[in-house]
């Protein structure tokens, strides 16, 4: 089998600075895990908070800490920083090949989607973010690792695009579309799930958007692990 | 402009665990960090050890220490804790754009590519690896981000590709042959690089071999950040 992962990320219309901060790090017991915060308000202040808590979870990840207890104490440390007061989402996603499973760790209103057998399930378990209470606890799903698995997690940038303007994006609706019509790729869906968003935010993202696609293959081809990072500079 | 990161790794034949580690970060002031460590020997161990390099340079980074100076706390720390029995090479590759400048990193004995107008320049200026002294000096090369510029850094697995038959690989004439051909695009460079080397050795690596290719080409297209990971598993 071959697990492929794509991000798209884009910024707030006229913002230099993403709050939305996100990390793929190398598990010690084999695999890998996305690490997604999105701090509150936007811009610099949002971009520290949520840069904090990645690299909380980052580091204890890498030091082999489940991805349950690193999201708690990512929560702890945001919590006693900033004594309560700011708040920070959290979704980790991780191909944990010790047990062969996938882990999805949820401290986010936002919904995520995991797709099976080419259909969309929209997890909206009620989930709070990080930081605002001393017992935040994380929603945990985990699944095995196979093939024609798709799970799509994304920053509320997302979900509150086309607001604004009173047409709000739905999400698991616009995948389904996407999954009924083709069998597109990680990086496709995420693209499109973007610039959907961005095209009913007119142009101008009123939020920081990212977007996560995963998606598990049949093995096709070599043994070669491969990254690519694509970043646009003015 | 737009920089484009690719990456390719593969293991040692018949070891289940790369000694090579590599995590791309974020930088606090902006850009991304590239960061690439081969531990001494190969398997568990030598993954421990560059795991731990790893992660104390994303670690530094990531609180906006410069890369001379993550290079040599990651130097000393792996000093202290094997008693100055165990080496690590290192390189950094980092998009600065708080300065515009990429920032290359080297502590490692095999050279790397540094490309522009076309012409490739292999650097081999004399560079140790971490961790065997306690005065352990990175090399470091600064240069404008410009278009047209090409950077592929690499663990020795690439360089000693071939030595096994006596046929070893000179990697800077294999690029300067591919950039007189075509455009490549990064992951093509990463992908052939790689792919040579395995022919090399007869389709069993005799070492972890990662390659990396940055390159900065005139902006094309929207202002999305995108990454996309693929990992066979078995």
């Amino acid at each position: 089998m071959e697990v492929q992962i794509a991000v798209a990320k884009v910024n707030k219309f006229g913002v230099s600075e993403s709050g939305d901060t996100l990390e793929v790090v190398e598990r010690p017991n084999g695999g890998v895990s996305v690490v997604l915060a999105d701090g509150q308000t936007s811009g610099r202040g949002a971009k520290a908070v949520s840069m904090m808590v990645v690299r909380k979870v980052i580091g204890l990840l890498a030091e082999g800490v489940r991805d349950g207890a690193a999201a708690r104490a990512a929560s702890d440390l945001l919590f006693t920083e900033k004594a309560g007061k700011v708040s920070c989402t959290l979704n980790i996603a991780s191909i944990d090949l010790h047990t062969n499973t996938i882990v999805l760790t949820r401290n986010n209103p936002a919904p995520m989607s995991i797709c099976r057998d080419g259909q969309v399930d929209c997890v909206s378990t009620e989930s709070v973010p990080l930081g605002n209470a001393r017992d935040t606890r994380p929603i945990i799903s985990e699944m095995d690792i196979q093939p024609g698995a798709v799970i799509v997690i994304y920053t509320d940038g997302l979900t509150h695009a086309g607001e604004r303007r009173g047409h709000p994006m739905d999400v698991c609706t616009v995948i389904q579309a996407m999954l009924d019509e083709q069998d597109p790729s990680p990086q496709a869906i995420a693209d499109e799930l973007l610039a959907h968003a961005v095209s009913l935010d007119e142009g101008r993202p009123a939020d920081d958007i990212s977007v996560v696609a995963l998606k598990v293959t049949p093995r096709m081809g070599d043994h070669v692990r491969r990254m690519t990072v694509r970043l646009p500079i003015e």
